[in-house]
């Protein structure tokens, strides 16, 4: 059910910070770099074998990852992980009482169907769940 | 430089409640389950895709995840990367003057070399590097 890490969402004060620093000591460039509006993030990802390292910088005082950076500062923000049936697993999770942030999946930046499960039923991890629709090209879903 | 996540290092209070949840709710049966008394936690290990999720349960008031868990919480403590040379790694993360906790490799539970990296010098993210040696089977490294 649980395919691959598609990504780890950080949470950061500023992405150019970021790109400076893992270009010089991990000698890694950029697979991607846009805003997402819906979030109101700026996000730039790192390719690390089948996962992506995303970085966060919020846009606005509203977004949520600014929430975040107030109360936790800098850090791991929310776990990505690729699934072939996002409809099956949200039914199995509902049916088990975990909580889930999205009863429905919607759709993510990148055309992906996404939905998030609540840290409060899954031991602390904010896990999004990822359906990987065909012939669609990476871009990032914080 | 950056090969793959190795693992997820998860900070919970019982690796029994997360062996309940993960079966029932994500069908994963542990590829591993071990005490590592260097660092004083039981782990268990569940497999996906390149990726290993382990689950960290203090045996003591003394450890290190004892100590996360009275201050943050369940939640996702490290993330291990995987590297060719562990070693040239640490070199060039000193001489950029990123903090190091390790500052020269050390044998993992699994015979892996390991260092980590301080979470002030790499946005908030508590980097374990780590070296596969050749001819090991797969054991955590928490």
């Amino acid at each position: 059910m649980l395919n691959s890490i598609d990504h780890l969402g950080i949470a950061v004060y500023s992405i150019e910070s970021v790109k400076k620093i893992f270009a010089k000591i991990f000698n890694l460039t950029p697979v991607f770099e846009e805003i997402v509006q819906d979030q109101q993030v700026k996000v730039v990802g790192f390719r690390v074998g089948q996962s992506t390292l995303e970085f966060l910088e919020p846009t606005s005082k509203d977004s949520p990852i600014a929430k975040f950076l107030e109360k936790r500062g800098e850090g791991i923000h929310h776990v990505s992980i690729d699934v072939n049936d996002i409809t099956a697993a949200l039914k199995t999770l509902k049916s088990e009482d975990i909580g889930l942030i999205d009863q429905t999946p919607r759709v993510g930046a990148e055309g992906k169907k996404i939905a998030f499960v609540h840290p409060k039923s899954l031991f602390g991890i904010l896990l999004e769940l990822s359906e990987e629709l065909e012939d669609t090209n990476h871009s990032p879903s914080p």
